[in-house]
């Protein structure tokens, strides 16, 4: 058992928002981060697709393959404004040649090039038949009647093939591509309206405490507000899904139960996919979440982690069918943790992020720290890219949710390391990529 | 002037998407990059303030610096389930203690402690008048009238005090501040139930070409897919603003005034902020851009550099108002690099990120490339964190959209540059970041 020192340190990190908890045990009978990762993961498939129109698209990943159904460009045409023209009759340029048509782009009927005549055309406009180059209008006297060249052009010369950016049937993006406005100014190109996506995660976020108060709301002796409903519900946004707050109940556990399934009855169109609760886990006298799912397809576990420890995961099976559920503690710094460490990635992984981590670099720690033997330490830090060096935000076991809000990455330091020196390399998570 | 080698090469750059325009000219007698830059930013002022509930308010930028009214934790409180105590009381250790009250968390009304008695008190719960020390219920029988406790603690043990997360008056969150979940959370406990956060810029978009057929509708031949108005829509709301896409317009510069002023008059309640054109601005004989807006408060110019020649900044006074204008080269490449170069910042800035510009570091080149003198070449590129590389993707001047939609970096190769050879450092603008 780690040692407890005191007050808002290593025995003091996972309760909070006056949540109840305990963070101490013996480290060998707690789970491994993996063995609860796992199970997490094992709750969601993969998200079905679903069709969204491209103005809808941006932020979504990519659900099959795009392929596009025909060439891009779709047909030769002019790089410059000027003149389509056969190479062969400049050979001689200067010359001089009569314009038979004039081509503006979008004219769908351009009629064939006849030789010894040019057509005046415009960047982006279809090649005549019988063109093979475009002498752009700085080289000639722009005319439109007759015009004067004074250069030769070779064949091909301002003129973009048919298909030279994508062959119909190629596959343009690929499932599992996050489509930004690259990738959506791709997939109009290639003329789709709608695109593939997968269906995003209906997380239905859930917070108890008969401590909590509403933002915005006074506070009377030994309430605070309720800062993990807002904070998870951003969280789960952030991660590309849909969070839903719910508001939080007191701890009964009759209440919640049917709070919970109300709100589960009432979304059976559009279903909620996952329930996320924050607090009520631990081993107090009063742990509604705990006392409400334990023994009904939830599995309550310590996990070798810091800070972290009283985790949740399993199926509540109501009246209005199973749903998947995970459990979180209560303190905030605790909850985001955890979130970030068992929740985010799977929620990514289900939408179809080919990465579904956060961007993990190495950095050395700015100073010595030091870690419970057995669990796994996660900190919060600020990093340094340019020095390659990483600074803890906040102590370890803090319940202090500013250090958090100014952390832009999390560090690791594994279950078998207990003091790390100024200067040894640890892995990091940012937090903003 | 430089070389025209070739179709997809240096010349062919700013054309494209069915647009109009000359990518050539003497470098010497064009605007610089960070002049247009500055016209740019010149058009917009920092947006004022809104007030928004905290639910709505991920990814928003915070206009003043929040403060809190109350201490963080707002009292004194428990850091674990067990019982409170007096630690003078506990000096004997082991000692029986009669339990006088039992405290959970959101008790508003517990009663002070009395020397030699214990409050059973639960994590967050406020700590009686009295105490000065909680003891784990780890550490006792657990009981419920009468408790023994096995071990003495220290005053202020497994004690959270008033303010040690936040004290009054603290500035929780400065002027400036990305919204994201820890910062949310962080409002929501210092009881924030709304937030004042920069509006977001309302931008129209609007693109124009007589070739331009909408994404899902069959195209004939001299027809492209429109892909420059979906793109730059969502460039803007990844930005952070508000892009707004108008359906794109015949070249015809009396439809397109009509339709322009009839959108900005419809919008007057909530008036747009920027309109952003793509195409239409260059030396062809249609353009309907140029046309409408010469002369009457936009300024076109060749800026120097590649791609993205043809750039327009001003003002379009019309019947609904003044309203600032940037108009974009047409193709989808130009116009996309163009964004990034002198439109996003300038988003960013007005909505007070602290950090308009993208991600910037350095990189080698993966291989050697040329650019044209006196002109500053934004090639598209991906890097290679690891290794420290940056590899081109597509040609220099491309018009190739698929390329773009693969590159996940900018990078810049100064106008006084003609050639990088592989292995040299460059500048690389992250896009991903």
């Amino acid at each position: 058992m780690p040692a407890v020192t005191g007050h808002g340190h290593d025995g003091a990190q996972d309760h909070g928002q006056g949540h109840h908890g305990h963070d101490h045990g013996d480290p060998s009978a707690m789970r491994p981060v993996a063995e609860h990762a796992a199970a997490v993961a094992a709750l969601l498939a993969p998200m079905p697709a679903e069709t969204v129109p491209l103005a809808a698209a941006r932020g979504r990943v990519l659900a099959d393959d795009l392929v596009s159904p025909h060439a891009l460009p779709p047909f030769a045409n002019s790089a410059m404004d000027g003149y389509a023209v056969r190479s062969a009759d400049l050979a001689g340029a200067p010359a001089e040649l009569p314009v038979a048509a004039d081509i503006p782009a979008g004219r769908t009927d351009g009629p064939p090039l006849a030789p010894g005549t040019a057509h005046r055309i415009m960047t982006g406009a279809a090649m005549p038949d019988g063109a093979d180059a475009v002498v752009q209008v700085e080289w000639t006297d722009a005319g439109t009647e007759q015009v004067r060249v004074d250069r030769a052009v070779g064949a091909g010369q301002n003129v973009r093939g048919a298909g030279e950016d994508v062959t119909p049937g190629q596959v343009v993006l690929t499932a599992g591509t996050l489509l930004g406005p690259a990738q959506i100014g791709l997939a109009a190109a290639v003329g789709a309206g709608t695109l593939a996506v997968r269906r995003r995660p209906r997380v239905l976020v859930l917070s108890t405490g008969s401590e909590l108060v509403a933002p915005g709301e006074p506070l009377r002796h030994g309430q605070i507000h309720e800062s993990n409903g807002p904070m998870l519900t951003a969280a789960v946004d952030d991660a590309g899904a849909r969070g839903e707050l719910l508001r939080f109940v007191p701890d009964d556990v009759e209440q919640f139960t049917r709070t919970l399934d109300e709100a589960l009855a009432a979304r059976s169109d559009d279903p909620v996919d996952l329930v996320l609760t924050s607090g009520g886990v631990s081993a107090g006298a009063y742990e509604v979440v705990k006392d409400a799912f334990s023994g009904r397809g939830v599995t309550f576990s310590k996990v070798a982690m810091q800070p972290g420890m009283p985790q949740g995961v399993g199926h509540h099976r109501g009246p209005a069918g199973d749903v998947a559920v995970v459990t979180l503690p209560g303190n905030p710094v605790s909850s985001l943790v955890s979130f970030e460490v068992f929740v985010r990635p799977v929620l990514r992984r289900v939408l179809g992020h080919p990465q579904p981590e956060r961007p993990r670099v190495r950095a050395r720690v700015a100073e010595a720290l030091t870690s419970p033997a057995g669990r796994r330490q996660f900190r919060r830090g600020r990093i340094d890219a340019v020095a390659g060096t990483v600074a803890p935000v906040g102590a370890a076991g803090s319940h202090l949710l500013a250090a958090l809000a100014h952390a832009d990455c999390l560090f690791v330091v594994d279950e078998d390391v207990t003091r790390v020196e100024a200067g040894e390399s640890v892995e990091v998570w940012l937090l903003d990529g």
